[in-house]
């Protein structure tokens, strides 16, 4: 069956009844625009993400249900980012129109069951027929108290820089997509990221980090955007980046140019954030409270750009590609 | 030039510049979140539209800066129809590889100058590349007491039905765009339509309209959904609805198929709203006020469905495509 057959006001009825309406959702689907209420004395935290087929996913490998999760979870990452607690979402998708319902149906099951694991309700969003492969436009609202809101510009030098979960991943379960592989770890943590809501929240709650951000282009890239909007540079230790060990495994008999995801591979969806030294211990028991390990990697420094230091003690100042050589593994 | 040659975050610095930020703006493009305030005691307005190449707008006849502000306009006219006040913008575009980097500035040009026009700021959004066409998705965000709120659901049996402005300029346009014009007042209507904030916006703060929507799918098609929410019928007089003397003119030479624009033809973005008799004059003093007509079309009625009444005095039920035999011109 194809959305023509039920139409696109059969289709959203279909979802809003699926939705539910918490006390502070004045308006869901079906009118004009989605009217929330804030808690009192916080501010609206608003991001929105876009997913194109034929860039962000394949729909040879990528499972409906399975990409209606990620389209939230990318969102709920850069919520997590800040700090912030998610709310609502926005949810926007333009239909290819050999697109079949059943695709249509379970793709917005998983993004709806996503949503309901992080306290998240549908509020909104757009159908529309597409030309070109089927697009998918997200816009996730947060709250928080400004106070407890993370930026990425609040580095200072002699912070140490933590990241939480294993980095590298991703890209690695990307590379197996692309050879033809469609399970395992790898690609299930790909396909299927797990945003770090809890520990950001818990973190920002309680003013732990000094700037925070999450890994979308990859440690090197991400950890770059907190250096440049501080106005500091970094030392990572590359011996100390947390690898899982399915990605050891896997890489140990692969080429040396695996060695580079853990710095430069994106879509892990890890928190990278910095904090006073003294407040490791802290860091730490939030990190444990939200079931999620976290490393210490390096240090912030007053001097800009960021040296990697190998377990020899040499330092490396990265280049956009020329990081090949580090056997981080 | 392309968007590769200068990078994302080359083309995002360059729009960041040119943005303002208010007061209320706490964090804007260039973190994870767009952090905003509300002002006290409001709630939250949302809404997102997608405009898709091929399918809302063909680069044939659309120039990027009007394009711009349209992708704007047609999200003010939601916060409109419920009488919010438009505050933050975040925009989202997937970019085909040839599209020129001229194309990108003068199109965001547009959008940040229409935002301006309206008190709007840009506070974030996504770029991604495309494989199939120009792609923009908008979240526009606005505030406003929640029992000043307009929705669609209001309507009563013995409300009158107002219209803004004029109706069926944008189908007239959309005509003469596909059979080649590409100038004329039908055709700008249809390019750059005119979002009713300040009406929708004066009409909620003097809790004047029972119900509120805008006109995008068609005066019955956008009645009809004040209907269903209400509960509610209608009669319109066909013989009463405002059309532009442009419309008049053009469509006394044409086919009796042009006829039917009025009522089923989509993108107006004039307001329609329902409210008590007694509450007319009031409503016509802040059409006033804002410069905009509004005409009396109909009344709502306790029965379903919308009866149409024409000079004679007969009445007519329209369906989805039966009513090209009206001759409302």
């Amino acid at each position: 069956m194809k959305l023509s057959e039920i139409g696109e006001f059969g289709f959203i009825r279909g979802i809003s009844e699926r939705v539910g309406k918490p006390e502070d959702l004045l308006v869901g689907i079906g009118d004009d625009c989605a009217v929330t209420a804030l808690s009192p004395g916080m501010v609206l935290l608003s991001t929105s993400d876009m997913l194109v087929e034929g860039v962000h996913f394949d729909l040879a490998w990528s499972d409906p249900y399975t990409l209606g999760r990620k389209s939230l979870s990318v969102n709920l990452s850069d919520i997590a980012a800040m700090g912030g607690i998610p709310k609502f979402a926005l949810l926007s998708i333009a239909i290819p129109p050999e697109l079949p319902l059943e695709f249509l149906e379970r793709f917005t099951e998983g993004f709806i069951e996503q949503a309901g694991s992080f306290g998240v309700t549908l509020a909104g969003g757009d159908t529309s027929s597409s030309r070109g492969g089927f697009v998918i436009s997200v816009t996730l609202q947060g709250e928080q108290y400004p106070e407890l809101v993370v930026r990425r510009s609040g580095a200072s030098a002699g912070d140490i820089i933590c990241v939480s979960g294993t980095l590298g991943d991703s890209a690695l379960g990307l590379d197996m997509l692309r050879k033809g592989e469609r399970s395992g770890a790898a690609v299930m943590r790909h396909l299927d990221p797990l945003p770090r809501s809890d520990l950001g929240r818990r973190l920002a709650e309680a003013s732990i980090p000094s700037s925070m951000i999450d890994v979308s282009d990859g440690l090197l890239a991400d950890l770059g955007h907190i250096l440049a909007q501080s106005g500091r540079g970094a030392i990572v230790a590359i011996d100390s980046l947390p690898l899982s060990s399915f990605f050891k495994q896997t890489v140990a008999s692969r080429s040396p140019e695996y060695r580079r995801f853990p710095l430069s591979g994106g879509e892990d969806y890890e928190l990278i954030f910095t904090l006073s030294p003294e407040r490791l211990d802290e860091a730490r028991s939030a990190a444990e409270a939200s079931g999620t390990a976290i490393t210490v990697i390096g240090e912030i420094t007053t001097a800009g750009g960021i040296l990697l230091l190998d377990s020899k003690g040499e330092h490396y100042t990265p280049e956009a590609s020329g990081y090949d050589h580090f056997a981080i593994v």
